[in-house]
């Protein structure tokens, strides 16, 4: 076992699986970080504004995975790395980077990580968080229209449009790749446990490494 | 958390939900113990033996529920129980019983354990092992024909005239009952981990009572 674990935490929009990711980092602390494939989106630059918000954004094309994978090597082999910073409100990525350094746990979050072969072979354990369609978009329109300010017509039209889609294209098939399913994400405190007993007994391992190395 | 943890282990004949069970108990040895379904199989004296061959055996009517139910809040109060032993050369309950004293976990294993709302209550985690019918069925014929000498003509007719459609009525809606889903059962040793490290954590915080009671 190699002394950094990558925890990969895939689903589909308004599945859970940010509120699973965000609890266990809660647990954890500074023993864990975080990356979200968001991050990874593609820098848009030749485009303009008007142009990139027509973007499909749901697709594996979307996301600059090359970078990510490379990115996730570097803090399996105990590097920092250098995270872009994607900026919502003008669809793009940003001109500043989060600095990140290697932790012996490493979750990573999105819709597609699964979807690419090679990044999902860095994964010690891929965890997928299955919820009803019509539960994830009950989330997602709570989410956009109560918290984001966007119109109800919006999110239905975008999630007809695309979300849904490419969930059922790219994501849901990955679901075959997981190595456990977990229903309704972050709210299922039974599943939560076990992960955590999981990471617990990997982080603690190390810690006991380190005390032999010192005695 | 009562002292005592039941898990509960459903899946479709041919899941690997019999393996998982049994890799659990190979780890953990004297603290675990095993309860399976099949054990509470109904008695059926009034019947012959021609009769008896002929039930039905995929369907929640064909398993004395209710004694399991009362065994399992037996051992989780601490209690003994006699498990009944099924003996499937007269497709009958036996006279012998398993005199099976409590441990700090139960494992109760079955195709339909979680078809039973008030015995689904009592597992404290639900496991629900999720394999493809196809490979659950080839899994059966080699049981079945390879190591139990059956023909693959009876395997195939048993298959379609009530395994399938019972675990299609039966089975499969319990999925939605699962606190987490193992694809492949057994042979998935990230889940097998992720299960047994949660398990260890509940019997060594019970060792550290008990320590600390003693102190």
């Amino acid at each position: 076992m190699s002394d950094v674990m990558i925890i990969g935490i895939a689903g589909g929009s308004g599945s859970g699986k940010t509120t699973l990711a965000e609890r266990l980092c809660d647990v954890f602390g500074d023993s864990v970080c975080l990356i979200r494939h968001d991050s990874y989106y593609k820098r848009r630059d030749e485009l303009t504004y008007e142009e990139r918000t027509k973007l499909n954004y749901d697709e594996p094309d979307a996301f600059d995975t090359e970078l990510m994978r490379e990115h996730l090597a570097a803090l399996k082999r105990g590097e920092s790395i250098d995270c872009p910073v994607y900026d919502y409100t003008v669809h793009n990525r940003s001109d500043s980077v989060q600095h990140i350094v290697p932790k012996r746990v490493i979750i990573v979050e999105g819709i597609l990580i699964f979807a690419d072969r090679e990044v999902c072979r860095l994964f010690d354990i891929r965890i997928f968080v299955d919820t009803d369609a019509d539960v994830r978009i009950l989330r997602r329109i709570r989410r956009d229209v109560a918290k984001r300010g966007r119109s109800l017509e919006s999110v239905i039209d975008q999630y007809l449009k695309t979300v849904k889609p490419m969930h059922e294209k790219y994501v849901e098939p990955t679901k075959r790749r997981a190595d456990i399913i977990v229903p309704e994400g972050g709210k299922n405190s039974v599943a939560l446990d076990m992960i955590v007993e999981r990471i617990r007994r990997h982080i603690e391992s190390g810690d006991k490494a380190c005390l032999q190395a010192s005695e």
